[in-house]
């Protein structure tokens, strides 16, 4: 069949939308029809070239929502019209990953995924002249149609709006995933949050229903103090207000009359600022803090701290789609927003057309949009 | 009262033996007859000057046992007669720290430990001309008598060999304790521990009673396998004896035919060397693995590695004293030694008297001794 997409021929380019050969979906794989896909900042990663391991041309998009169309053989755990967020981390529940209930990191199809295919090897995207076009994360949500296979669906609820849900997909299970699922906040925790872009907010409203006591937004723009406060974070900094160091100011926002030693119970770096993260290290408690990397760092990048930090009870550890297994999770996250639980819709800053979505990355680079999202 | 101690009068020079002056115990404060002690790294540490917290003129030595002789004021645990060891992680049970139970790094009397002084700010010990002498770790165990907070001594069985058990002061419940409290390893497990002196041997028999399936030794001296091997070490490499790089090793060492992805379940730095404690973090399993910082870095060393390694899985964290709540945990470590449950024995390589114990330090430099310990 033909479809449109938003191809990436180039790094550095914008995209091009244009006619795409989409082969049927083979043994275990599932053509789905996208409805929504949000824009993020790993696909402006890639877009950019800064990604080393970007491949061109590609279908990049990993955010989106969507009905199915047709199912290959063999596949049993879904059927035409089923409603389902294509899952850049797969849950096979058969791979060592996944039966060492410690990780989400499914590693079924890892080595295909990387390299822009599917898991036999090829590609259903083409050129119309024949070209091969990667896929992207595995799940090409940049198309109208594309093909996905069976372990990297979650099957969700029908009556769930595509163009909020599709944020599930990526933002909002990382973000709140980090905060239950790698952190496992506790109620009454004081927690540190660095970067307030879309993830941050996820993180904000993840530790708000954790019932964290302390909030604590970082930011270098004041305009985010609005848009924490409006997810439960109830105190907002930015670094180049303050007196001294963001570690230092930080320990004591969070001393009490009887703990004088002071310190965040946990932090999230939403930045991909390496510096940040040694910040969120070491602005956490002694003792106990914990403190998860969240964000993707430039290639080459290296986090750093004295050993020390460690030595005296803080722990750094990082998270991938917040920790979540995607097809037993992502349809729970799913429940709690119709429920009412969480909110995605004041997020959804910006509705587009497959036309304009060079638009949605102009906006995020002028940082005017939380999360601009293609309706098909 | 009068006693003999090894007083470092000045760094970089071996100690001196002498008779110095010692104050009754005060509000809180336990009088003890040190029975034995060990000589430990750390010891060594500050003695030679590189440790930028040094203070002279002390009395070093942190890994002792020994008996009660005399009580201060409103001391209630203990009684003239009992057998302790003296604790350098007190355990107050009544600190942010302790009442947290999320770690036993007890800050009641931190500062003032730090200072080398006991809690009212004061030394108990002087030079016969009256010069003060710094405490060490809240412990200074080179001495024949020593005064200790209450806080800061776990009280232990009375037919329990002095000459051994001190060990349990420093080295064996820091190597057993990252085993058991802060890795929390289970059954199964494969694990490498990475520098096989006292520290690593100890962690090695905490893997053994953990169970672990694989126990990964790492050094560069080829004599230490026969250690390692003693206390139940699986395997042993010397880094440089292998092909490549010791992570790859280590990671095609722990693939199995099912799990292809490899690397340790846990990892252990008992070096104190920053490269090393990266590839312990980078031999760990994506998706799980958990590395466990013991050594202690020289001044200003910075570990580091790329936040990737975070993000897909890996767990940063370290160890003081093994986690362990010393009055709570140290009485349980000498009944599992007097119980056969652990080996001290072979560990403690030679006995020493006081007017010796340059003699200790020697052994340690020239790599002679697992352990020397000094009986008074
Ligand atoms: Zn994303
Ligand atoms: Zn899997
Ligand atoms: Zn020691
Ligand atoms: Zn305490």
């Amino acid at each position: 069949m033909r479809t449109r997409a938003a191809v990436a021929l180039a790094p550095g380019k914008p995209l091009t939308v244009m006619e795409v050969n989409l082969a049927d979906p083979k043994e275990g794989e599932v053509l789905v029809e996208i409805k929504a896909t949000g824009i993020c900042h790993t696909d402006e990663f890639t877009l950019s070239g800064a990604d080393p391991e970007g491949l061109f041309p590609a279908i990049l998009g990993h955010e989106g929502a969507g009905v199915v169309i047709a199912v290959g053989p063999g596949v049993k755990s879904l059927k035409v019209g089923d409603h389902v967020i294509p899952l850049y981390t797969p849950e096979c529940r058969e791979c060592p990953s996944c039966l060492s209930q410690k990780t989400n990191l499914c590693t079924a199809i890892r080595s295909t995924q990387g390299q822009g295919l599917l898991p036999d090897g090829t590609t259903r995207f083409s050129m119309l002249d024949g070209t091969p076009i990667h896929h992207y994360m595995g799940c090409s949500t940049f198309a109208n149609h594309t093909v996905v296979p069976e372990i990297a669906l979650a099957k969700v609820r029908d009556d769930a709006p595509f163009d909020k849900i599709c944020y599930i997909g990526c933002g909002v299970t990382t973000g709140i995933g980090a905060v239950l699922n790698t952190a496992k906040v506790e109620i009454g925790a004081k927690a540190v949050v660095f970067g307030l872009g879309g993830i941050g907010l996820n993180v904000i409203q993840g530790l708000k229903m954790a019932g964290a006591d302390m909030i604590i937004g970082v930011d270098l723009n004041n305009d985010k103090k609005e848009w924490g406060e409006r997810f439960g974070m109830t105190h907002f900094v930015n670094p180049t207000e303050i007196e001294g160091s963001i570690v230092q100011h930080i320990v004591n926002l969070t001393k009490t009359p009887f703990d004088q030693i002071g310190g965040a119970d946990y932090s999230f770096d939403c930045t991909g600022n390496v510096k940040v993260m040694r910040d969120a290290l070491e602005c956490t408690h002694r003792g106990w803090g914990v403190s998860v990397v969240i964000g993707v760092a430039p290639a080459g990048a290296e986090i750093q701290t004295r050993p020390f930090q460690l030595v005296t009870g803080r722990v750094w550890k990082g998270t991938a789609f917040g920790g979540a297994r995607g097809r037993t999770d992502v349809p729970k996250i799913v429940d709690w927003y119709m429920d009412g639980k969480i909110e995605i819709d004041p997020m959804i800053t910006h509705i587009l057309s497959l036309d304009d979505i060079n638009k949605g990355f102009d906006l995020m680079h002028e940082g005017k949009s939380i999360r601009s999202v293609v309706v098909y």
